[in-house]
């Protein structure tokens, strides 16, 4: 089941059930207006979604809507808690090398996770409102999940089970007050603007055979300005997301509608695949070359995110997005 | 105007209108069933509370409340955005002195700020359920603001207008987990349980002259099972809270019922007024003595923590609560 959410004026929009292929969509009138009332009765909504999901893929509905042509929010609006790991090893490493942050011994044994802000996220082909060039923009390609209420202390273990949603995230970072803010010890404010998120939040049997292990085995393809930026594989994800939700949920509850990202998606062989954010090809160059080439994104770039299936169909929609300066 | 938030089984409880002397209540029927509701339309909303609050105190309303008896939870039982700063620079010098930690030069000119979880705040009077003693618990006694819709790039000149509520706070943290925390970089996430504030949050006319410039200039009274710990002048607040409202929106909106706390309350002769969190006393133990004498909190160990105002009276009400066992 895919679900996405449509921009009505309103801060949470309006819930849709979407077809396999992207193409249609309807409306769940009558069984939830929007997707975090969905997740926080998921026991009694997602049957009724998964029976509307089903009427649409038989055949046209009333009501239906081109999904292609939709004003699209991201699958939450906004929610109440947006926690983002960094569980790909090789990029937390070769950032830790580059920018000679003090390497983290305990990286490979317990999650790196910040809080980010939930209130006011991005669409997937909405313009992302920024300060200034001069902050260093980046995008970053991850993974995110959407959990119903996890109870403080729930293991791993338990913890999969709560995984309802799928999707992509582009988690635009502003690079020059990323290490300034991590000295402070406090996690980054300035450094992390709104995120954004794929048109469409699949349930995990969607993905198939992908869904492993609490993560995606599946490549994210990432472009900038129409050209090939990384394929890196969120197979490689250091922590399953089941893994990363334990550690969230270890001191508080999660409410339902909490999304858990994996972080930027990075492989070892990133020369190979290429990478997810800027900030990883630029720590290559400081690595081969002594200096970073490559720039950060200039008001206007376009970055476009999106994981295909097997069969070679969108999953979850491309983010594509640009970004502008906040003032416009 | 003194607003609370009664306990009613809904994630978002009750909005009551409270008399300045803590005595009496009455629901908001009509105007806003909840204080998020109020907030997103705050100027509509507000004239109609101020009337409700009007009546409330020239005499006896049908329906109202035995205020000390109600079951309350915090103003904002949950909300979408909780950011606290470190504004005491008497508090972070001793703790950065303390705990070895890496000496910033920022600290005056730039605000110390961390994300903190908004989607499930403990009321004043309930026990906070936490994992383990192991974990040293800890209470911080802070001021709080909440603010209606903040545009991005608000300066801290526009920003005072933007407050419309203030309030006490207990971000209790679990010391254990702060300074590991820190050295990665991203901030805390099993430091910082849920946060908990105080029976009302009043607007700031409601503080008098002791609103001034940002900041409430009053001590913060807090004791520990009983016993005197601490009563800080708040007043001495590195930045104010306009100051604190601009640094948070520099690079996202913030929205209506955004919490932006203080940090815990702490002056520089804390030698004799006392501190605000224990982590503090311990610092002072560690300067004086050479190592902390001062464990931290037990299960069943109570904080109380109130602000009075010139005249005595109590003026946001007393967050007094236990610490308990997560799994009781």
């Amino acid at each position: 089941m895919k679900l996405a959410t449509l921009r009505d004026g309103s801060s949470d929009g309006v819930l849709v059930v979407v077809s396999t292929d992207l193409r249609r969509a309807v409306k769940a009138t009558g069984i939830a207006d929007t997707l975090l009332a969905a997740l926080e009765s998921w026991d009694r909504s997602e049957p009724r979604l998964r029976d509307l999901a089903d009427s649409l893929s038989h055949g046209r509905l009333e009501g239906e809507l081109d999904f292609a042509r939709a004003s699209l929010a991201p699958p939450l609006p906004r929610t109440w808690q947006w926690l983002d790991a960094s569980a790909f090893h090789s990029h937390g490493e070769l950032m830790q090398r580059a920018f000679k942050h003090a390497y983290l011994d305990t990286m490979h044994t317990r999650p790196l996770m910040y809080q980010g802000g939930s209130d006011d996220f991005v669409g997937p082909h909405e313009d992302m409102p920024l300060p200034a060039e001069a902050d260093g923009i980046d995008f970053e390609a991850e993974l995110a999940v959407i959990v119903d209420r996890v109870p403080m202390g729930t293991s791993a273990a338990k913890a999969l089970g709560h995984v309802k949603l799928v999707m992509l995230a582009n988690d635009a970072s502003l690079r020059s007050h990323a290490v300034p803010e991590m000295k402070t010890g406090f996690g980054w404010i300035h450094a992390k603007p709104a995120t954004s998120f794929s048109p469409v939040a699949a349930t995990p049997d969607e993905l198939g055979t992908a869904w492993q292990n609490g993560r995606v085995r599946l490549p994210i393809r990432v472009s900038w300005n129409g050209k090939e930026f990384g394929r890196p594989d969120a197979a490689a994800m250091g922590f399953g997301f089941h893994e990363l939700i334990a550690h969230a949920a270890y001191s508080r509850n999660l409410s339902a509608g909490t999304i858990i990202g994996s972080g930027t998606v990075s492989n070892e062989n990133y020369r190979v695949v290429g990478s997810a954010c800027i900030a990883e090809r630029r720590a290559i160059e400081i690595e081969d070359g002594g200096h970073a080439v490559t720039e950060y994104m200039r008001f206007g770039d376009r970055v476009r995110i999106e994981m295909l299936a097997a069969d070679g169909g969108s999953i979850f929609g491309a983010i594509d997005q640009r970004m502008v300066p906040a003032s416009s």
